[in-house]
């Protein structure tokens, strides 16, 4: 599982406990997260899209796109968060290449999971 | 519509005829591609998940993640692409973090589209 611990520049740590909201769909995106602890829940219109574990990123998309979040994020568990505004999200990119790709990686790790889901589901 | 022209080190421009492929599911990675002109599709087990228009990228997923391809791109249209090999995706990623936030971009908004598909979609 890929980690995004050890940056040079410590962001802000979040501790939020199970059940709890950390945004909502509609929301005005302020932080992406990476999952230092626990699990969160990520859903669309009720319907959970994706599990992030422990080492996992969310809340990027809204971050990239300057867009409204278009998804809700419950903690699944207690969880221990690594909060990144954009402008050091920003300031990651440029610092660090390996940060970007890993970034690209997430966000394509779930195109791909995404596309099973699609091709995999019964057709309707 | 985001384009990739206008890059410092033009990479390999390719053209192809409608209805050839470019690359099909299973084979390993060489190239991401943008559409300077025409459209591409891409389907996953038959089934078309995407058509990128001019100023699109694809490809990008098999070289991120250096597996071989999920998906299968043909040429819906006459199509010039701009052919851009690993080595130098990890170049223009160092040399630009602009370059790496469209790459960013064009994800996001592919994983925006699919969560739309998949929660509107009807349950079978």
């Amino acid at each position: 599982m890929r980690t995004f611990r050890g940056l040079d520049n410590p962001s802000e740590a979040r501790v939020v406990s199970a059940g709890r909201t950390i945004f909502r769909a509609g929301d005005r995106p302020d932080f992406l997260y990476t999952v230092l602890e626990g699990e969160v829940e990520i859903s669309v219109d009720g319907q959970v899209v994706e599990v992030v574990p422990a080492g996992g990123l969310f809340g990027e998309m809204a971050v990239i796109e300057d867009h409204v979040r278009a998804a809700t994020a419950v903690a699944k568990t207690d969880v221990r968060l690594d909060a990144i505004d954009q402008p050091r999200f920003m300031e990651l990119i440029r610092e660090s290449p390996a940060f970007a790709l890993r970034v690209m990686r997430v966000l394509s790790d779930r195109v791909r999971r995404m596309d099973e889901r699609l091709t995999q589901k019964p057709r309707s």
